[in-house]
């Protein structure tokens, strides 16, 4: 079966932070996310190095439009993703992501959808709701 | 030198992910995070099973207050783990997590701050704000 799949991912991440969204994801979804590619910051891998493999992964991805989802906001990863925001109208990067947006994010690609037609924002709000004290509601807290 | 820890933590998650923050977070912090456990939710793995690996992991820690951080409200990692809530005063248990959440309970564990004088859900709050959409900012959104 041929893909619909309108856009491309990469998730990027200190160590193998990255690896372990998309098992996560593969695992709880069943899909093989085939267009995603992930992308590790690993201990004693110089920057310049990092930046190099991050280049030559866009450039493989820039065939359709492409989201690159990054560990943490400041840190190497998301620092070097921004870099290809500027000039490039067709990628989205977005930082400090958790396992909900991950989640959210695969099925959109999986049904079709245009990386243009998902309000990314929206995603945001989705899943800073889905980071929740669960102690704290079970013993009645606000 | 000895730990001035004062409470105990365990990672969860589907598959290898909570290993993937653990990592993570010794690559930035440059720390061993030696009071820190992860239990990964494997494929294949019988939900009693996991419940009782959960069980065996959390009665060792139990000598101290303990913070569990899940992958994914509605998941089976914070299935179980709520179920220690009740019961157990000393036991914290948080849901959706991402790095920066991460990052933050682990430099408050190094300093020697008690689980009790932790405010989880400025935490919380803080970990949402890190959650952001960097193309949309560097294009001049709101």
């Amino acid at each position: 079966m041929m893909s619909n799949q309108q856009f491309n991912i990469i998730i990027t991440s200190h160590d193998e932070l990255c690896e372990g969204y998309l098992k996560a994801a593969q695992l709880i979804l069943g899909i093989d996310c085939a267009e995603v590619s992930v992308l590790s910051f690993a201990a004693n891998m110089a920057t310049d190095d990092f930046e190099e493999k991050m280049r030559a992964l866009v450039e493989q991805n820039l065939s359709r439009p492409l989201l690159i989802l990054c560990d943490l906001l400041g840190g190497t990863p998301a620092n070097i993703a921004a870099k290809f925001v500027l000039g490039n109208d067709q990628v989205e990067v977005l930082a400090g992501i958790n396992l909900p947006l991950v989640l959210e994010i695969l099925v959109q690609q999986e049904a079709g959808t245009a990386l243009a037609d998902i309000a990314l924002d929206d995603v945001i709000v989705n899943a800073k709701n889905s980071l929740v004290n669960i102690s704290s509601l079970m013993r009645g807290g606000i």
